[in-house]
């Protein structure tokens, strides 16, 4: 598997996207882009998921029907205004969108997917958005996928990517991606969006299969502060171009959990006020659920969270967040707790440790929290990051 | 329902205790009070929960099978080390202190409850325990009740307690009850300990019923961040002196569920780092579970919590956090937020409301948040806190 760093989604045959600002961000300086476009016109299929959350956006509805039909052929995106909670208006606003793209893209609107991210309770200016896609929309056959990557950042600092390809049955198979994390920029929730593209041909109901499974295992593994955003989406699209790897299930597989998995460390990384990574692996494990309990639990706890923040190897902590776990067949006196693989508990206490490399490795920008459960076959890893002054800062004060 | 703010657990008729310092909470300075009884020789029956974290201490093992055995009749606590995850040790440590507390008192070892609290992971100095149970035993029949609570109190920043009475059926019955917070004082778990005693005559079975009722409405109702501890205890002594009540069951309930919410609700307000206490009230549910599971997420909310903690109205926040929960019936545009009294969110659409009044009341030492969802007519109330960088501060550098 190669990792290209330097390439966009838009770098993959047959996908097309740009971005600009059409003044949703508001502000004297502001002159962010806030309005992006994804365009595969050619895709065989889209598959996708949408947020839990029973609060949801207008534009969830929409493109939960959109996924449905299978027919996903662009992706209409604007950060500034979640165009949540607004009332009647929301949903006009959704519709208007699609309705527009649609005759802009000669397509029909169940083909468009639609995303907002940013404030919510504010009416989103709808017809900035709509003189935005007409600009945007008049050649869509452009391929500025880092404009796209920007255009969805709210209060993200870095730009989230990737882009790796493999040879699957003698063929070279690709997979793009971009994604942005959770920012607040006024009254607001968290919200990730995550968008991407493999050039192999997969049908529709394969493709819904295969993605579901990568984004249980990534971003559904990944926690910056346990809010879940009512705005939540991941989409991917096939575009075909690559026949005959369906084949081989499980390499294709493996490379969307790839990009998956690394656009989800990149948001956990870049969260509200984070300096670090934590990676929790558990092993061992009775049960898959168990498994993936136990490794959110860990990411989840803010002692933990804190402990890590301040580098100190606080295994009691990460007992605590075992431990408070309902799990069927936990046996606290085989556990087993590493940090940065060093063991520092087994057999129901402390083990004699070199503290001061410990933290040595504590202080690194990734912290891996191990944990052998010694019950069972089963394993999960997740990924938060630490609680930080910052994050108590980011969203006290953003108005 | 009459309050008694001057009068300790010790005041009522039959119930002595006192507390000193042994020595367990190290550091030259250090003379805090560390070790502690309660000691009801007369008890007719004594009830308790202990927490569900899988990682127990050595000392729930023991106790809990004095509850199930309905014959306590004395609590040992200290505070300074939790006794927890030290192995064999730790067992024989509680076993040691059990006997030697049963031998002073003239008991058996299973009519003794014992309580550990403070860093984990270090064998408990379990001489120095016994030396001081010694002197503290010496003559139990005392009623120092200031004592005992300031001894199991660990960085609280006040001791909490609850004294209560009321007539019942032409009869004074009285309620009284301590309890500690969390507190880091080294790598060290989040720790509740709550004990109570009332004058009215209550068997041992109904006593457990009415008693795990009161913890479900109060303390499991109450979180300061969301991470479980590993020695959670509460008890409850009947010493029987007042008969003929127990036929008043729904009155003596509300008086028992009085004293627990009370110590909640000051356990969550002197919560790590705090500066407010947060009440989630959730009405119009459709099950009890759903306003329980709802309630509970918004004070769990690091988005509310720190919101809450700036002042802010953020009526997005609790909607995502109402929608956050897995409920079956939940109709997002029926559901209404309030703050203070003042409805900020109704019909799927902010309601225009006045914003500096509310942040005014934000800004108060109690916080209200309401929710009717508008669906049913269960109603729950749940306690925390605000998420401040004291909890940072706390948690991040504590060793």
């Amino acid at each position: 598997m190669r990792k290209l760093a330097d390439k966009e989604i838009t770098d993959i045959s047959g996908v097309y996207g740009a971005g600009l600002c059409c003044g949703i961000k508001t502000g004297a300086t502001n002159v962010k882009r806030d309005l992006a476009f994804v365009y595969v016109p050619e895709a065989v299929s889209c598959a996708g998921v949408v947020t839990t959350n029973k609060f949801r956006a207008p534009c969830i509805y929409h493109t939960e029907k959109a996924i449905r039909t299978g027919q996903i052929k662009a992706i209409i995106v604007n950060s500034g205004n979640a165009n949540a909670a607004t009332g009647e208006k929301g949903f006009e606003a959704v519709k208007q969108t699609a309705k527009m793209a649609a005759e802009l893209l000669n397509l029909q609107p169940e083909n468009i997917a639609i995303a907002s991210t940013g404030i919510i309770g504010v009416a989103l200016p709808v017809d900035r958005l709509c003189s935005g896609l007409e600009s945007l929309l008049a050649n869509p056959k452009t391929n500025f996928g880092e404009q796209v990557t920007e255009a969805i950042m709210t209060t993200d600092l870095v730009p989230k990517k990737i882009f790796i390809e493999k040879e699957i049955a003698g063929k070279l198979v690709q997979v793009a991606g971009i994604a942005k994390g959770s920012g607040m920029i006024s009254p607001n929730m968290a919200t990730m969006l995550a968008y991407l593209v493999t050039d192999a041909e997969v049908p529709q109901e394969l493709l819904q299969t295969m993605f579901s499974e990568a984004v249980d295992r990534s971003f559904n593994m990944m926690s910056v502060d346990t809010d879940t955003s009512t705005s939540d989406m991941a989409l991917i699209f096939s575009t075909g171009k690559v026949s005959g790897v369906v084949n081989y299930g499980d390499q294709l597989q493996e490379l969307i959990d790839e990009a998956c998995v690394s656009l989800a460390k990149q948001i956990a990384r870049d969260g509200e006020g984070a300096t670090k990574l934590i990676e929790a692996q558990v092993i061992g494990a009775n049960s898959l659920s168990d498994a993936r309990a136990i490794a959110k639990s860990i990411i989840d706890s803010p002692l933990i969270k804190t402990a890590i923040h301040g580098a100190d190897p606080n295994w009691g902590r990460v007992a605590m967040a075992i431990g408070k776990v309902n799990t069927a067949n936990l046996d606290a006196a085989r556990v087993e707790i590493s940090f940065a693989g060093h063991k520092v508990f087994a057999d129901g206490k402390p083990l004699e440790f070199n503290r001061e490399q410990i933290i040595k490795e504590l202080k690194q920008e990734t912290v891996v929290v191990g944990v052998d459960l010694r019950v069972g076959e089963f394993s999960a890893i997740a990924w938060g990051c630490d609680l930080t002054k910052g994050y108590i800062d980011i969203n006290t004060d953003y108005s």
